[in-house]
């Protein structure tokens, strides 16, 4: 593992990031329905009536107390940019139905943002089931057009954000966590956006080069299986010589040096010679050779504890000879608690035994399938592994592989829309709302309320009826200690209006919304449920609307 | 739902594919190591040492039978393409360690795959665990730089693509299957890579524009709930009117038309009009004036059989009246085979109440978050559907969302490479090979066999002994009726060399290979497992490499 490779996101990365949305997110990249939607909203006169959809998810992932809201910087840049090509129309015009007005397509020419507006929850905050994250408003057309895309960046940005929490709570805050998840991806922006949002979420540092160059996500990687087993003999060492690290001495033969260390540590550990694979010591005396500064081999190709751990401790004691401070190991099968025990102590009395301090700061990394149970278990047992690798249930979250984020109408010229579905939980608050977030005592948030939006916010130190989302649906009433507005107008007409917080700013914000929850909701296993409510006049709202097929019946007869 | 739209790839899509992967697939899109272990190899001299690397998985998904092989297309384009930039080398010098020789930058600049060559599975071929895929020879350290960009794109290719197979094979061959999961995927490419794969597996259609546009997928789609909601009164509706199919009279007010068959409808059935919603209604009535050729609405809004359908059926007989054919309806929650066999009793009873067998043709969509579970329950209850949209289990494979395919070096400078681990089951299988698949009299393959590349092929009946890989590792004797050569090369020195298979081509190559299969291997639930061997050279070889620390043991005290 090198040093973590805190760069800048490269110095084209702005546009990069820009360019890299127009390409992952064409605006042909949605459902066909959005089309033929939007066609007949336009035949009707109807796509420039203003209407306001929500974006929001049904219910926590993971089975979890809550979520962490992410994706948002790219629905901002997308939005920005949302355009149809000549290419894209010509090619809608070929497989739409004939019946289509040719004059269609000159209003999806012209197409674009310029009379949207977000009003969102700002990314990386803590959020919960059935909270409007973003409220999108515009011309009935444009904004029917905007859903598969939005929900496609908020979806898995949301998910895998929301899980790398997970893992980093499950590991606790000392252990640094790497990302590698990139060839189990669900396709090559899967890895892309899992290195960016683990990131975000909580991860230390990603194997992903790209995630380094688009985001400046700090990366890490030195060696695989490969290149030891590449290697049969010293014979294919070369150059075979290093120069001390303060350079003032002739190049020394590396494997003269290390096989005499290797006869004392043999001795030391009474481990036996013949069980040493060759082929893996000039694997590690090579990589040395090439990157002095950064040795951390993968030690368990053939066996860690008859080969491997020997051959690593040797070279790093050549290493520390010649004055270079090797960083450590990889384990990458195996029970790698037990083993990284016994690594330890190995490097402990190598410390003590040879008079090296330098082998007390030597790192011990683990990279063998590790799921959240697994960090969870890890953990709790003795170990000594100060860096988790993680790859696949960290970037394909295969315990809830899907946030399922909806979209959906609540409003068109200012007349409030509910959908009431054949399932009870399918059923949709109506009208344009304002969120708070309702505090206690201590800080801690515990109620989210959805009013209308031109309700008076709810007072602290005020008592406020409200009801219950969700299976219990009793009336309550709640008294906050602190009342925060959740949400914040962040796109508004065609414009970004709020500064986009860089990746390192919404990291933190990940983590100080998490601290703010109470104990009892950031529970990995079985949290309390977190209530989110309607206001009373939003909960009547509701009932008036249910009723509504009854009043205007009438319109059979009607005419 | 449209008409399927069986549109070609845009005119643009070949160099647009192409195109597409240079954009999802940058050559920094890959993990660390591979340029860490690319310098160490280049700084030892050994860079252009031919090696061969295996892409394999070790476990067929889903606790399946079998898996299907998918994303050669996409790695050979990759290949093809493969450079860097100078800003891809400018990023890589200045995050890879500064004693890294700058030299090693400029070999970065000329680097591309001219050497390499791939022996490959064809494209769509079923396949099994441990079987090596692809086969990549070519300079050393180039082909250890491909290593993650060619996983990622084979890995969830062949998920998807296996996944979709399963549906299929749940869904028996009659049913229709609509891919619809953008929104739900992880990340806009996961979306894409999934409505193509899915495609080639099985299903008939995808909801994706872009799939259509860069692949030629077949797409369907008509409206969703926020359409039927946007709508409140009759009074929205515009233009009112609808001239008939065959054109030859005035237009026709279908608001009059539709009210008039409601009616009728309400009292054939005995139903409430005070419980039908006008809004619906109104936004179906639109929606027919705007494609009267593609009138296939959802009807779960609010209520099926108090709302919807009864709407639906009032404007599907105005078309019918006036010419035209509705073609169905779709159901997006609650019961859908239950539902599916109230709505079809209603259909019949309108096509022979009022004579028209118009309504015998209808078509019922059915989309409710389908798993393969319910996909197989569904076709064992009593239902209705014809078609069955699929979204968030399909695309983000929620039972195993990753394949683990690895990719593992057999030989290097003509020497067999091997890996033993921990970990018994990820060892690997050393050596340059060709692998046999093994017929029986019936033609179904039932072993594949692995040999050593120089080993004469095993000959259709003539008894040869096999070692299994896995855990019933006894020696068998096996006879074959037929025996066929697994793999061919596919790319030879940076070209191209078999012809690329249409998507068209391949998926009918899926629904072929899979029918060779032996139904015990093909069932979804406890598959007898499928026999992957190594002949006898190859089990030897594997032995000799084991016992060959012992026989090169004596480096230590050479010298």
């Amino acid at each position: 593992m090198n040093k973590e490779k805190m760069a800048a996101p490269s110095s084209h990365a702005c546009s990069a990031l820009e360019r890299s949305i127009r390409q992952r997110v064409p605006p042909l990249l949605t459902d066909l329905y959005q089309f033929t939607m939007a066609y007949a909203y336009w035949r009707a006169g109807r796509h420039n009536e203003p209407a306001v959809f929500e974006l929001f998810f049904r219910d926590n992932p993971f089975s979890g107390g809550f979520s962490l809201f992410s994706g948002l910087h790219d629905c901002l840049l997308f939005l920005r940019s949302f355009r149809f090509t000549e290419e894209d129309v010509a090619y809608l015009q070929s497989v739409l139905p004939p019946a289509t007005d040719p004059a269609f397509f000159h209003f999806l020419r012209g197409l674009d943002c310029s009379e949207v507006t977000l009003c969102s929850v700002p990314e990386g905050t803590v959020v919960f089931a059935r909270v409007p994250l973003i409220e999108i408003s515009g011309p009935l057309a444009v904004v029917q057009l905007l859903e598969t895309s939005l929900l496609c960046l908020v979806n898995f940005a949301s998910l895998v954000c929301s899980n790398a929490a997970r893992f980093r709570l499950a590991a606790g805050p000392k252990k640094k966590l790497l990302e590698m998840g990139l060839r189990r991806a669900q396709g090559p922006d899967g890895g892309l956006t899992a290195s960016r949002y683990a990131h975000i979420g909580g991860f230390d540092m990603t194997s992903n080069v790209q995630a380094g160059f688009l985001f400046g996500v700090p990366m890490a990687g030195t060696m695989a299986h490969s290149y030891v087993t590449s290697f049969s003999s010293l014979e294919e060492v070369w150059p075979q010589t290093l120069v001390a690290a303060n350079g003032d001495q002739d190049p020394i033969d590396l494997i003269s040096l290390t096989k005499g260390w290797l006869g004392r540590l043999c001795e030391l550990l009474g481990a036996e010679p013949g069980k040493i694979r060759e082929g893996e010591l000039a694997a590690f005396v090579s990589y040395a050779i090439a990157y002095p500064h950064n040795f951390l081999p993968v030690i368990d190709s053939y066996s860690v504890s008859c080969s491997g751990l020997l051959n690593f401790c040797s070279v790093a004691l050549s290493l520390c000879e010649l004055g270079y401070q090797p960083l450590g190991t990889r384990l990458d099968s195996g029970d790698l608690c037990r083993q990284s025990v016994e690594v330890r102590r190995i490097f402990r009395l190598c410390a003590e035994h040879f008079s090296l301090p330098a082998f007390h700061s030597l790192i011990i990394v683990g990279t063998n399938n590790v799921s959240e149970l697994s960090m969870t278990e890890l953990n709790k047992k003795e170990n000594e592994i100060d860096v988790v690798g993680v790859g696949t249930h960290l970037v394909t979250c295969t315990r809830q592989p899907s946030l399922g984020c909806v979209y959906k109408l609540v409003e068109v010229k200012g007349s409030p829309k509910m959908k009431f579905s054949e399932d009870p939980e399918k059923s949709t608050v109506p009208g344009r709302k304002a969120v708070y977030r309702l505090l206690d005592d201590d800080g801690h948030p515990f109620l989210d309320m959805l009013c209308l939006a031109e309700e008076p916010a709810p007072k602290a130190g005020v008592a406020v009826r409200c009801h219950p989302l969700g299976r219990d649906k009793t009336c309550q009433s709640v008294t906050a200690a602190q009342v925060t507005q959740l949400r914040l107008d962040v796109f508004v007409c065609g414009q970004i209006t709020e500064p986009v917080c860089s990746i390192v700013e919404t990291r933190e914000k990940v983590q100080s919304s998490i601290r703010t929850l109470h104990p009892r909701h950031k529970r990995l296993q079985e949290p309390d449920l977190y209530t989110v409510a309607v206001s009373e006049k939003l909960h009547n709202l509701m009932a008036v609307i249910r009723k509504g097929s009854v009043n205007d019946s009438n319109f059979l007869l009607a005419n």
